[in-house]
């Protein structure tokens, strides 16, 4: 995944002042595009006239009515999901608009891997309200475009409206797994392996920094601030824009294994692990001390005085996967660089709970994250 | 598609202020359940319910990382999504909530249909502002129920947020069609005839009376103000309970045509005409007093000074299909009731004209709806 890069400095935010600029052809940035020029049909026409169709599966994509979709051979496919509203899941005085087109996409590219299958399809449909102009919409269309590029998924569909408020997107994503091989919540069994991939936290903590700084700069009337960022570039990242974990299901595919349970961690570890203890019918024990924590995550809670399980734990949208496999995969799991052990699935009598360093346990509650609280 | 029933005595909107005391158990009348006590995951529970999977292609619904669907044979999965936005799409002052999940969903089926589809799953996605409580999410999914029923269709997954503005309702559709069965915009060839189901422009009608007498009410102050809408109530429903024409994809089987382009008319008919002969590479002529127009549309326009041709050509939301067959199919075309012949396709360097009744060519426009103007 590293090939892809996206430069914060060609990204630009209503807020800017100076929409496209950096990013779009000369004439617009002197005179920028109304998008009630290029009206409905010569918007989307001209938002999606760069994303070719790459996969087979992909038999007609923006124009019709609806798009055309053929399953290759014996596959499911998988469907799902996610709406992001402004306000509530993305703040765009600090979010450049191109790293959340990324994100959109890459979050539900996240879901299918968490089914253990490909994301090959998206529609995204978007509600923009006034104060964005067309080079805003292109910034946040060349964030989904990277993202498609990066992990072979086409664009095939959407909407596109004027909003009364706030920024609306939603994305739904379709990808493809072999029939039987998708991995749900509700397959752990007692004895089973507990993995979690990457870290966890970063991307918490990413947040708690945007928030302070777009805080501080709000409070020293300067309009030229710069926050420095020097050394937190990978919290920053992890919050802005996310990767999903198509290296571990291709991974767990190259070793033979089909985790009995899996879901990507998007609320929060603790959230994730109640959710597959319910489905499967189980209970957990997870071990404080395994649970994967970056060291700029470790440094900014310090400094931020919170405390770094609890952040690591119920931070949310880390994008990783949570999945359990039999104990007798546990050789073959650990040739997998990124993947940690952090405990095992128990009976349901014995409840969830992390045992803490020294030995005690702790039932895990769900404080993830709540749209609604 | 008559047996089901959205009675408008049982609907409330978040306006009335008597949210859900017909509709939803006395206790919560008494006192109403707010979202933040169920949050997200209880929310989504409650909703989903009462939503069987009745398809055997959706083997998986509500509840995972993703949906997993299941194209049965040789068939191909059509996929189309709708974003509805309050204040752009639509006005809860007068939109019942209950017709809205209702219309949603249609809307969406209806460009399955375009397609020669069969509608068979549904994502939904919600944004909700502090104003809605569950009860008027309540009503907006057991409009989403019943649409769901009458079509045959299976909710199978979606998202449920809160809103910082208005409510946010994006609807994504899958649908099934024999491999090679789909039908696009562009198969129209010269000399097709042009056909279009039911009437059209009485959608739009009903939209000018609930606004006018929106206006009126607020103007008579009187809260108790009620509108009188006897004698309109097939403008109303053709507005606020649009039904997708899956009686006529059913009727071309039933026949044996297939036609050489299709596409629901949902911003009107002059700019469905022009998407067809522009993706199809062709002119038309359609005549003027061939358009089907429902007697209480005509007398709406009257009363409203309003030039009836036009809003029949542009209106737009009448969610009936356009659709062109070849002449040989005339015959065959004539059994299916409720089709009219209204023009013929041409070569495109003839363009796009309507015949006026007295024989002179007036140029189409796209007029239609336009979510940005």
């Amino acid at each position: 995944m590293d090939e892809k890069n996206i430069e914060n400095k060609n990204i630009t935010t209503p807020e800017d002042g100076n929409a496209g600029r950096s990013s779009t052809p000369a004439q617009e940035a002197a005179q920028p595009v109304e998008i009630s020029e290029l009206g409905e049909f010569g918007l989307i026409s001209r938002l999606t006239k760069d994303f070719p169709l790459v996969n087979p599966s992909s038999r007609l994509g923006v124009g019709d009515d609806a798009a055309i979709i053929r399953p290759e051979g014996d596959k499911e496919v998988l469907v799902t999901t996610d709406l992001l509203l402004e306000g509530i899941h993305f703040d765009v005085r600090y979010v450049p608009l191109k790293h959340l087109g990324y994100k959109a996409a890459v979050v539900n590219f996240s879901d299918v891997y968490a089914m253990n299958g490909q994301p090959k399809q998206i529609t995204v449909s978007i509600g923009v309200s006034s104060r964005f102009t067309v080079a805003h919409i292109d910034e946040i269309y060349a964030g989904l475009r990277l993202a498609c590029e990066a992990y072979g998924v086409d664009l095939v569909g959407g909407d596109t409206s004027a909003s009364m408020t706030g920024l609306v997107i939603s994305v739904t994503c379709l990808g493809e797994v072999e029939a039987g091989k998708a991995v749900k919540r509700s397959g752990a069994k007692p004895t089973d392996l507990i993995c979690v991939t990457g870290d966890l936290g970063a991307a918490y903590m990413g947040l708690q920094l945007l928030e302070r700084e777009n805080r501080v700069a709000a409070q020293s009337g300067d309009p030229a601030f710069q926050p420095d960022f020097s050394g937190r570039e990978y919290i920053l990242q992890r919050q802005l824009r996310p990767e999903a974990r198509k290296d571990i299901i291709d991974a767990l595919a190259g070793v033979g294994v089909t985790p009995t349970s899996m879901m990507d961690v998007s609320d929060g570890l603790s959230s994730e692990l109640l959710h597959i203890c319910k489905a499967s019918g189980v209970g957990c024990r997870v071990y404080e001390d395994r649970i994967p924590i970056d060291y700029q995550t470790a440094v900014m809670a310090e400094e931020l005085n919170m405390n770094l399980v609890t952040a690591a734990m119920n931070g949310g949208e880390d994008y990783e996967l949570l999945f359990t496999v039999p104990l007798t995969d546990k050789e073959r799991i650990e040739k997998i660089p990124g993947v940690v052990m952090i405990g095992y699935v128990t009976d349901a009598s014995l409840g969830a709970a992390m045992v803490a360093r020294d030995g005690s346990e702790l039932p895990i509650r769900a404080q993830g994250w709540n749209a609604f609280s």
